[in-house]
């Protein structure tokens, strides 16, 4: 099942796809939201396919065309959005030194962006690229869950365009002398030559989170490792990997970051870029600079959908 | 005025300081909500003004020892917590490169710890050091917001301590060759020696945000630039220090920030660390390894209130 948030008579509404080619939706009784399903899927779930196969029967005048709708983030108010930073194989020989686990950041709920909502960029953002990512979405939370089990608690799984400006990446990096206790244990400080840098503005900056369309539940995913990711900028195709090269996969990202962090419901975890070039040559998702170059810019993942977004130079 | 939240019979109530000393406290009706009464504070405040006298002058049948209260952050669920990073005076001789404006990170909600609720360490987290910092609660959201109208955006300030994990970060920094653009512009990449720190984990994990127990609102605190900030660890002053040392000030930091990041009601900002060590000498935040030593550890702010966390090692 594909389930997705529209705004509808400036409502928030839960659309699900209905026939073939996820074209038409039904629109599900006002009131329902994604968190509520979310947060109790397993009873909710009957009543809610019930609902998509009647308004399905009853054809064209109970369902709507998909690309009439106006979308919202897929879960519209996240409580985080996790993401892992460099979990590409293809990165592995550009690592000099760094972690043997997931590394993350989180990105805020405010830069959240839906499909086919305009993502608006100022001049002094600099240079900003899209990173096309599969997107886990939390269904029931946990603490220190098990890598056997992490499975179980995914809801589904949607796309997420992870923009960055690596102009502001560059800008918030401080080259620093740390204070540190003393290392040999007494009381007092030392000094440790540091880099640190911070994603506040060049990952958290309105509308770098585009996501969506759809949910696809996790029953509709047997393997979120072996999902096609591709990412078209004007129609030119700019990546074309699979989530094959996930360096860590699905249940370890899971079971590792919710040994640190409470997992809740509805939460995103952004499983890091697909950046294998396209086979057929052409730029990189690197040169794909949008405040140059302007949109739409287009993430696809088999069995998931495609997450598509014009650009507006502010 | 100031309010908090806390949790009573199983019910989350928003708390008024009533009295001398803020010792006892006026439970508003069950219903209301810090985020509500944020979201509406013009029309909302005047009956819960009432609301407190009347308790108060019903005495102590009708208000609560505030030491027996169970606290939750003061806005349960903040949309982000945007902290400022190396905003005092006293870094300046520490940074040999890095930005002239403020930069920033986000911690997510989950991270948020209560007045008086056990900071639980795990071995793991290796050394983890207290941070005591302003945190300027939104009131009234909004995007570009000038310097000028800036602290007409804020509800109130309320006290976070913005827990650390140096030995995380550490781990999560990469050495590597970040792809860019060829510099000659044209189609196709470079390698550019890089280094990135990701803040999930050392900053986001559970318990690393200690914030409350009271917010002060705005119109109580005249001079945000002019508090004392101070910290104790297990009784002994660790820091004393100014938010007059704060290298970027509130309403800079509310019209940078808002810029790029739309600002939303009860949204927190860290302002960065108060890291002045004492006069009278003894440790700096970075010895106190709450991970090995345990707590209590306490931040303190004028005019405001006194947060403080016992720490329970797992």
């Amino acid at each position: 099942m594909k389930l997705g948030t529209v705004r509808r008579d400036g409502a928030e509404r839960v659309a699900v796809a209905v026939g073939p080619g996820d074209e038409r939706a039904a629109l599900l009784d006002p009131g329902l939201t994604m968190s509520g399903l979310i947060g109790d899927w397993a009873a909710a779930r009957p009543a809610v396919e019930r609902s998509a196969e009647r308004s399905a029967a009853a054809g064209a005048s109970e369902t709507v065309q998909v690309s009439d709708l106006e979308w919202l983030p897929p879960v519209p108010r996240p409580g985080k959005v996790i993401c892992v930073a460099l979990n590409n194989s293809a990165n592995a020989d550009r690592i000099m030194s760094g972690p043997g686990h997931p590394a993350a950041f989180t990105k805020p709920a405010s830069s959240l962006l839906g499909h086919g909502r305009p993502i608006r960029l100022k001049r002094e953002y600099g240079r900003v690229h899209p990173e096309p990512e599969l997107a886990v979405v939390i269904g029931a939370g946990g603490r220190d869950i098990a890598r056997d089990a992490a499975l179980g608690h995914v809801f589904g799984y949607t796309i997420i365009n992870d923009l960055t400006s690596p102009t502001m990446r560059a800008q918030d990096t401080f080259h620093y002398r740390a204070i540190h206790p003393r290392a040999d244990g007494s009381e007092g400080i030392e000094y440790v030559d540091t880099w640190v840098s911070y994603p506040g503005r060049y990952k958290g900056t309105d509308g770098f989170g585009p996501i969506g369309p759809w949910i696809a539940t996790a029953d509709s995913v047997p393997d979120p490792h072996a999902l096609t990711v591709s990412c078209a900028h004007q129609g030119r195709l700019v990546t074309s990997d699979s989530t094959g090269n996930l360096l860590h996969k699905v249940p370890d990202v899971i079971s590792f970051m919710s040994s640190y962090l409470t997992l809740e419901p509805g939460d995103i975890i952004a499983m890091g870029t697909a950046l294998k070039p396209s086979a057929a040559g052409g730029p990189a998702i690197q040169n794909v600079n949008l405040t140059e170059l302007g949109g739409p810019i287009e993430v696809a993942i088999s069995g998931i959908g495609t997450l598509s977004n014009p650009v507006e130079l502010l």
